[in-house]
């Protein structure tokens, strides 16, 4: 059978509690640039994984939690292809 | 009438042909986690943006084109939630 690799997307944020210095710049030069009614913006992380067929979800899960997120300030979510 | 702020969300990646360093540099790190099952790892960023009530998409969509992309190595997408 002919099956390109399965893919995710692993989606890793700041928790809404946390401060988000990058995504408060942009902000704040929006208003100079005539874009008034954006009220928020904040800045994220994105990875987009290949996988070889037969493997594990888990193993996506892994590289979300122990290597792509920093469970401190960071949560993460994995969106299947 | 009570409504919340709308919501978007921009996703920002490297065209297919551009040499993702970042990406590369977790991939080779995966081996020794024992993750042997994943082939590909490609960064990016994501931006959720808060519009105030009323705006025009079009506001996202000049944010998204001028500010939040380099139009010579990066492409964007826009989710409408």
């Amino acid at each position: 059978m002919l099956r390109s690799a399965m893919k995710a997307t692993v989606i890793v944020s700041l928790k809404p509690t946390v401060l988000d210095p990058q995504g408060m710049t942009i902000h704040r030069s929006l208003a100079s640039l005539g874009l008034t009614n954006i009220s928020d913006v904040r800045q994220g992380k994105i990875f987009d994984v290949s996988i070889k067929d037969g493997a594990s979800r888990q193993e996506v899960e892994r590289l979300a939690k122990e290597v792509l997120t920093n469970p401190v300030i960071e949560e993460y979510r994995i969106i299947w292809e």
